[in-house]
C-alpha cells in the first residue's frame, strides 16, 4: 500500500502463474511447457545473433518474424501482429478492443488472467458458465457484449470447440470483436486462422511457450484483419516500440521454418498425452477430452488438493486451482516425457 | 479505423521512434546506441544460455538479474523493478501512479513517449517549460501536480540537473511521486538512486539500452522505495508474468558484473563527446552542454532541416525532430566511434 499509487492499484488482483521453482530434480508438469526443446536451428540462430549488434534497437516492426508467420499461414504481413510473449498481445488487445459499453463476455471456468486485464483496464466483464460437461455452449454467447474471448482449446480444461462452432458464432456475431486464443491449438485442433479473411471482428492469438517450446524467449502473435492489426499496432506504439528483441525476433522466425521439428515435437505429446489418458483412466481418474497438451482430471475418490500434495511431497509437481467449486477437485496435468509421465503415474499409485 | 476498437484509441497518437534502417554501410548516428558492442562476457553469457531450458519459462521475479542490481548499487532486491525495456517500465509506473485528479507536470521538450503514455492511459498533464537555456528550472515544478518525471540527463536537450537540485524538489514536493528517467546518467551525471532510502516519493528508472550497450535485448529497470516497488509489481502481475525472457535475464546480470567494459565503453563515449563538442563549435555550432551520449546543437547559419537531409544523402542518419519551435534547428546527434565522428563532420564540412 502506498499514498503514490494511482487508486484503482489498490484493488488489483494480479495474476498468479504457475510456480518456476528453483530446485533441480523436480518433476515439473504445471505449466504446460513443452517435453521437448527448442528446435536445434533455433538455438543456432540465436547464438549466431549473439555478437556486437545487440548494441542497436530491434526492428521495431519485427518484420522478420512476423514475415515468416505471414508464410507459414498464408496471410499478409500486415495481418500479423507479435507482442513479449501472448501475455502482453492478451493485454494490449483488452485495452485496444474491449473497453466497450457492454460487458465482455469469457467462460467462467478459463484463463484466468482475463478478469485481471479487466481489472487492469477496469473492463467490464461478465463470465459465461461452462455447460454441465465444462465444454463451451456457443448459444450462451449470443448476446449483447462488448466483445468475446475464449482459450480455444479451452484452459484449464482442455477441450475443444469444433471451427464449425466458431464459424456458427462469427455469423451470429457480428457487431463485435471475437477473440480466438490459441495457446494449445497445435496439439489436436484446427486454427480459425483459416476464417479471417471472412469475418473482420475474427482475431486469433497464439504463443511460441507452447508447441514450438519456446516459453522461455517469450514470444506471442495476433492474427487478424489489417483493421484490427492497426490498432494493436496503435496500442504497441503507445507503449513500447520495440517489444521483441534482437534474439526472438530471428529465433521465433526460425521456430516457423523449422517444420519438421514441429510436427515430431507436437506428435510425441499427442501419443504421450494419449498413453497418459489411458493410464490415468485405468486407475479411475475421469479425465476431460484433451486436445491441448495437458489432461486435466479428477478422481472420484480422492480430493484434487490431496492428491496435488501427495504428488508435492514426491517431486512431482502439477496445477491445482482449488477454485471455483466446480473444478475443485481437478489437477490440470501437463503432458511430459515418457520418463516423467511413468513417474507421475508411479507417484500417483502410491496415492491412490 | 475499425468499429472494432476501443473508442480511444481513435485518439491516440502514438511515438514515432527513430529509424531503424535496414540498409547497410550508414553511419547511423540517430538513436542514442552505444559504439561499441556489448561486453563478451554478456555475449558468452547468451551463447551459453541458448540450450533446452528455453522450453522452460523464465524466473516470473527475474531475481538473478535484480540481485545484480541491488548488489551493484548498494540497495535491497525488493527495492528494484525490472521490464522489457525501460519504455515497459515506464509505462507501467505512467498508469500504477500518474492516474492522478491533478496533473502529471514534466518538461515541454523532454522525451516525447510521456505524452503518449498520457494518451493511452488518459492521464491529465501539463508541460512546465524550459527555461530560456534549455534547461530545467526546479522552481517551475513547485506547483499542486499529481506527479512529476523528468530524464536526468533531459532528452534530447542533454543538460543535467544536478543532485542538489534533485533534492530540493523532493524536499518541497513530498505529497507526490517524483520519477527521474535516467536512461542517460552513466555518461556524466551522478544517480539519483543514492536518495532513494530518504525520499519514499523518488523513483529512479534506468535503461540497459545506452551505457550498457544492449538496446537490442531489451532491458529496463526503477530503483525505490520498496512499496513503490511493490505498486510496480502489481501492474507488471497485471499485465505479463514474464516480461523478461531466461536470456536478458542472464545477460542483464553479466552486463552489471563486467565493471571494467563498463567504464571502458563509457570512458570512449566521453572522449568522443568532447572531440565532437569541440569539432562542432569550431564550426560554428552552437551545443548544448551534454552529460548524454548525444550532442543537441545548432548552426546560426542553417536550418536543422537542410543539414539533416544533406547528412542523410551522405549515409549519415542524425535525429531531427522538427518541432516544437524552439527546436526546429537543433540536431540530436548521438556520439559514434572515433570514425563515424569523422565521417560526420566531414560531411557536414560539405554542407557548411
Amino acid at each position: 500500500m502506498s499514498k503514490y499509487w494511482s487508486d484503482f492499484v489498490h484493488q488489483l488482483e494480479p495474476y498468479v502463474p504457475g510456480e518456476q521453482p528453483k530446485m533441480s530434480k523436480l518433476v515439473k508438469l504445471n505449466t504446460n511447457e513443452h517435453p521437448l526443446g527448442p528446435s536445434p536451428k533455433v538455438l543456432d540462430v540465436i547464438r549466431g545473433e549473439a555478437d556486437e549488434r545487440l548494441r542497436l534497437y530491434p526492428d521495431p516492426d519485427s518484420s522478420q518474424l512476423k514475415d515468416a508467420i505471414a508464410s507459414y499461414y498464408g496471410v499478409q504481413r500486415d495481418q500479423v501482429f507479435v507482442g513479449n510473449g501472448s501475455d502482453e498481445v492478451l493485454a494490449h488487445l483488452f485495452l485496444g478492443f474491449f473497453k466497450q459499453d457492454k460487458p465482455l463476455l469469457f467462460p467462467d471456468i478459463t484463463y484466468s488472467f482475463y478478469k485481471v486485464y479487466c481489472g487492469l483496464y477496469q473492463i467490464d466483464y461478465e463470465p459465461v458458465a461452462l455447460d454441465q460437461d465444462l465444454a463451451i455452449a456457443v448459444d450462451d454467447y449470443l448476446k449483447p457484449n462488448g466483445g468475446i474471448i475464449f482459450p480455444n482449446p479451452n484452459a484449464p480444461t482442455g477441450r475443444l470447440l469444433p471451427l464449425s462452432e466458431i464459424e456458427r458464432l462469427l455469423k451470429a456475431n457480428t457487431e463485435s470483436l471475437v477473440v480466438v486464443d490459441e495457446a494449445y491449438i497445435d496439439f489436436g485442433g484446427e486454427s480459425a486462422i483459416s476464417l479471417i479473411n471472412q469475418y473482420p471482428n475474427l482475431l486469433v492469438t497464439q504463443t511460441l511457450s507452447k508447441s514450438r517450446s519456446l516459453a522461455g524467449l517469450r514470444i506471442g502473435l495476433a492474427v487478424g484483419d489489417a483493421a484490427l492489426i492497426d490498432g494493436l499496432n496503435r496500442i504497441k506504439d503507445s507503449f513500447n516500440s520495440y517489444p521483441l528483441d534482437r534474439l526472438a525476433i530471428a529465433a521465433g522466425a526460425a521456430a516457423f521454418e523449422d517444420q519438421e521439428w514441429f510436427e515430431k515435437g507436437c506428435g510425441l505429446v499427442i501419443s504421450q498425452r494419449e498413453l497418459l489418458n489411458k493410464a490415468l483412466a485405468q486407475r479411475g481418474f475421469a479425465n476431460l477430452p484433451s486436445a491441448a497438451n495437458f489432461i486435466f482430471t479428477r478422481h472420484p475418490q480422492h480430493s484434487g488438493e490431496s492428491l496435488a500434495k501427495g504428488l508435492r511431497e514426491q517431486g512431482v509437481i502439477v496445477r491445482h486451482f482449488g477454485k471455483p467449486e466446480r473444478i475443485a477437485d481437478y489437477l490440470r496435468i501437463t503432458v511430459g516425457t515418457p520418463e516423467q509421465n511413468q513417474a507421475l503415474i508411479e507417484a500417483l499409485d502410491t496415492l491412490l
